[in-house]
């Protein structure tokens, strides 16, 4: 059952809720709100409750002993100093001797105590206007059921999760510094050299015309459409990059077009609101108004006809470099220093001065959107109020564009920003990470988290966007995200090669990487199961075995789908790596592009994993499917060539459809 | 056996070995030196080589994928983009199908790649004038024997590690905040209230006239020998700091004393190197002269004086916030971004600027040091070619200045920055970490790297340094921290308090606190015996069951002594932990004060461990002892009260002594 409230006066409607319900009567089964305005929520937490939830967030499966704020910001790596990451995700649930989901509908800066003041604390506080919340419980008394009826009730009342084209679960290559056509054919080439499977390459700001949306550059893609062409033939898709800012200058198209018709953020004054970001001075359109959007959706036309068919869009936080307001203040900051002895004080003001211009609230103070408040009247609000949905609804406007576009056919599209809401028009990748072993840990304990709410279609960069990453990480990295919908490998500007190639012996990343192409129907059955249905495509162990104490404990395991539990290594120079099984399995073993399996007893086991190979459990009485044949891409795919995996014995239910039509149904869905 | 290689010409003797050897006319066992200079060696690893060592660094207890730079830097945290930390020390130990020790002798910056570039090639490389290299193999068959033995001949060579007196191994509380006597007061006050142990107090900076160097606050602590004979009689120490610069004032003696005598690093020009530290404009001793260090060592009587017999020197890499110079560089570079737009290019060199004053490399090579050169020929040299040995010559100066004025009395010394050498006279502590459970993590897997280089007498800052810790991570650090010999709880200003009283529940915090004091007779015991037998008092599972794989594999775990094996639980809101345990032993649960014992078979356990319970496992055949009664100083710890956990039929080499004697001998053993 769903509980609607209000407290105090919300400024607008977000996009998150699709079938919404009239305020409750009730009163909240758990917890209490201290105060409607500004916002309080307070729940006593029991000694064992763990609380799940916040989507793309930092730190265990279970946030207990943390505070979290939802405030989509530019912040790469995510160590344990941080509170934010680019999403804002809303929704958590209260797992202890009752069970319930809460979700704060707010387009504002929301934070979560949830036991950092106060190990036994759960505080919830927002100083906006007002907010809409929902509290979800169920009538199922076993706790399993319990959890997942509750995520199921949230993801129906939010809308059915985003699903892209078949190929788009293939493998993608990324990088800022594909910096011309022949560096993308050169990938592609080695790729195709070395018998290792890709789908796509992505295209980072490096291919735009000084960093212009919807632009090429023609002195380094010369013939664009002729390279989607080509690649076309070799099973290869473009993915661009888009960015939410728009390069202020005169006789650029899409600016003149957008000034003249207003579409961008305005400042008090009524001018369009300017910061720097790549391309140097930008404007930013507003999003919140449909007219913009539908513009901008429209843009993306420019690239469809040069045959490319999925996009991601970037920055959209969105990131800003610096206004000159910001700019100033920092001269006129690091003048009054001038001549000065600094003392232990000043010197700390001192040190920040100059990284100060990046992402200021004032900034976002500074510009206003044109939004419906909740009577239907148009009113101006400041960007600070509203920030959470400005990425979200730069997804909604490519969506909608692309639908337009290309009526029948899927297109792939994944953004960095997001709030609940943008789930159902794209993906999202996890934002810029580190060539981190503890990123590959913290994607694998944020992917229950996301599927909560809402983001299945996700993945992390593999191998670590910034900073060199070794052969062993990305080999590591690879094996885990063989299993996860968005598998992509990408790295920053100036740091170490890192294609599967890069290492030598590409055998190794053959290996790991052809189990993705053996096991596609499987992660696309799952997926759009998971989609269709409501459900998680990925679950902390404790949802499958609440009374389970070890299991509970457990934040290291995943269970994918009904069948398979995965345990990825990722630690650096582990050999392999304990695992605890809740029940008897089958584990199945990897290597050399073959999978051997063995049954396995339930309990704890120190599991040797070379490095290429993956090991992965399927639970007594389940089977999957595997290909035999290993393809080159999904377009060959041969699902005539599929064995099973697990208890033969067992039917599995495949989902199968030509991979881009539109009409997604349960009807597609047979058992094998 | 050791080999003593010479490359290039090393400009000064370091102060690392004690009894030096002739060079050696035999070729390196394992690796090669591809170049004497710039100095480079190489060695081919094996798929299974393991590579221990380093000392204070960051990432595994077994280096190998990553690269690694000795060069004393003042770095808070140490996530895996970090290659430094506040040590430097070059001893390494390759463990493959050959066992060998290397020692790369050098005062300056000297950078390891170990498996980085390429996973299977070792390289280090130094491009100072000339280095001595060690090469220690032994000829002990077996492998548990031959790694233990290199690291002890290793040991040998370079020194007895320095022994503290007695009530250093008790319970040290620290934050930088505790302003005043009253401050002081209060914390002792609340410790003893709560029945939670205490041995000393350590003061940050608040506790000087204006952050100047052995003077003390008259405002602030207006009886400062009285509040230390006040504290006495409670049993407690109080630790004051000291910092590596002197403030430049007119008029204060210390500074008017060392610039008249000249004791001050100078520039090119001869005039004093001056940056600024916390007491703003700062000179700094220049350790390398004999007859400053003995000025500088002789002006701690000063506190010695008041009662004082516990120092802990920081700041000593040494660490810079800013010169004139650097300042004056980041005003003209800031001036020239001023009225520009700031690219993609620019912006990234923008965004540094204010922050790039500290700890310049320009400004460590603008100051020099007089040094005596192999011929004993007196020369100037620049800092960065010396650096990692200033803060270790620091140490010495302080302990041959205490030595001097305690004659026949231990006296507690720690210090922050270090090289191997100073392992003779004082501990360290492990620098500025932050409440970060991966810092947790990042001690267990120091301690046995650390002892591998002689520096036993450390442990990290309890509950983290920096940010602000929660309850949960102190209590867990704490259940740790009970095993290391420095065990200190230390925050930064600004931060939370993070007293074992500030949580509430102190009985937790007692329960886990008071097995320290239970096993202060064994934690003496074999401190002292690693100390006198040159012999690690933590060691890698994979020393003591290199032939088990598992065994090898796992770096959470340690071995403690010849008796026990700790696991700690290092991740929140764990209930418990697997561990794994190579043989059979007995697992000794310390829970309310006491301890209770059962037999548990080797192989994988997992292990419910509750906030307030600390596990620790004892080898089977071996015991330890405990104390039955409960000390709230190591003053009252009663040795009368001492029974034995584990096999009691098995004797255990008990060492003991009045504490603060300065004839430490293997004669003060006895087999209880």
């Amino acid at each position: 059952m769903i509980n609607k409230f209000r407290f105090g006066n919300p400024i607008i409607q977000t996009d998150a809720v699709v079938n919404d319900l009239s305020l409750s009567t009730n009163s909240l089964s758990q917890g209490a709100v201290k105060s409607d305005w500004p916002f309080a929520f307070e729940y006593k937490m029991a000694k064992e409750d763990m609380i799940f939830g916040l989507g793309e967030n930092v730190r265990g499966i279970n946030k207990r002993g943390f505070h979290y704020t939802s405030w989509c910001s530019d912040k790469p790596g995510g160590n344990e100093s941080d509170s934010s990451l680019y999403g804002a995700h809303n929704f958590i649930v209260i797992f202890g001797e009752k069970i319930s989901g809460l979700y704060f509908d707010t387009p504002g800066k929301i934070e979560f105590d949830i036991g950092w003041t106060d190990y036994d604390t759960l505080t919830v506080k927002c100083d906006v206007e007002g907010i809409f919340l929902y509290e979800i419980t169920s009538s199922e008394g076993e706790k399993s059921a319990a959890l997942k009826d509750i995520v199921h009730q949230f993801r129906q009342m939010i809308g059915q999760s985003y699903i892209p084209p078949f190929w788009a679960f293939g493998f993608q290559q990324s990088r800022w510094g594909y910096r011309t056509e022949k560096d993308v054919r050169e990938v592609v080439k080695k790729y195709r050299e070395n018998k290792l499977p890709l789908d796509s390459v992505c295209l980072d700001i490096d291919y735009m015309e000084e960093f212009m949306d919807f632009t090429v550059d023609k002195a380094k893609f010369p013939a664009f459409k002729k390279l989607n062409e080509d690649m076309a033939k070799e099973g290869i898709h473009l993915i661009p990059i888009i960015d939410a800012g728009i390069k202020q200058k005169e006789g650029y198209e899409v600016y003149e077009e957008g000034k003249k018709a207003g579409y961008f953020c305005k400042k008090a004054d009524g001018s369009n609101f300017v910061a720097a970001v790549w391309p140097g001075k930008c404007v930013f359109t507003d999003f919140f108004r449909e007219d913009a959007r539908k513009w901008f959706g429209s843009k993306y036309k420019a690239l469809t006809d040069a045959g490319v068919e999925g996009f991601w869009n970037d920055m959209n936080e969105p990131a800003l470099f610096y206004t000159e307001e910001g700019l100033k203040e920092a001269f006129d900051k690091f003048e009054s220093f001038k001549g000065k002895e600094l003392d232990i004080n000043t010197f700390f003001e001192f040190t920040p001065v100059s990284g100060s211009t990046c992402n200021r609230l004032k900034d976002y103070q500074s510009f206003y959107h044109e939004v419906m408040d909740l009577n239907g009247k148009k009113v101006s609000v400041s960007h600070d109020k509203l920030h959470n949905m400005y990425g979200a609804l730069m997804t909604k406007a490519a969506r909608e564009g692309l639908n337009e576009i290309k009526k029948d056919r899927r297109t792939l599209l994944y953004s960095r920003a997001s709030c609940i809401g943008s789930h159902r028009y794209g993906g999202i990748w996890m934002g810029d990470n580190l060539a981190w072993w503890n990123n590959l840990e913290m994607e694998l304990k944020m992917l229950p988290s996301l599927n909560m709410c809402g983001f299945l279609y996700t993945g992390a960069d593999i191998g670590g966007f910034g900073d060199s990453s070794s052969r062993d990480l990305v080999l590591r990295w690879l094996a885990f995200g063989v299993f996860t919908p968005l598998m992509r490998n990408h790295a920053a500007w100036n740091t170490r090669n890192q294609e599967c190639y890069a290492f030598g012996q590409s055998e190794d990343f053959k290996s790991v990487l052809s189990l993705r192409y053996a096991l596609l129907p499987y992660i696309y059955s799952e997926f759009i199961k998971a989609s269709l249905k409501n459900d998680m495509m990925f679950r902390p162990l404790s949802f499958d075995y609440p009374e389970d104490k070890i299991a509970r404990d457990i934040e290291d395991q995943l269970m994918l789908g009904n069948e398979v539990l995965v345990a990825p290594v990722y630690r650096q120079n582990a050999k392999g790596r304990f695992v605890y099984l809740p029940e008897d399995m089958i584990q199945v073993t990897w290597k050399n592009c073959q999978a051997s399996q063995a049954p396995i007893e339930k309990g704890g086991h120190y599991i040797d994993i070379p490095e290429d190979t993956v090991v992965f459990f399927i639970k007594k009485g389940k089977s999957i499917p595997l290909c035999g044949k290993i393809a080159q891409t999904s377009r060959d795919v041969d699902y005539s060539s599929i064995i099973k995996l697990g208890d033969s014995s067992a039917g599995y239910e495949l989902y199968s459809d030509d991979g881009f039509t539109t009409e997604i149904s349960l009807k597609n869905i047979r058992t094998i």
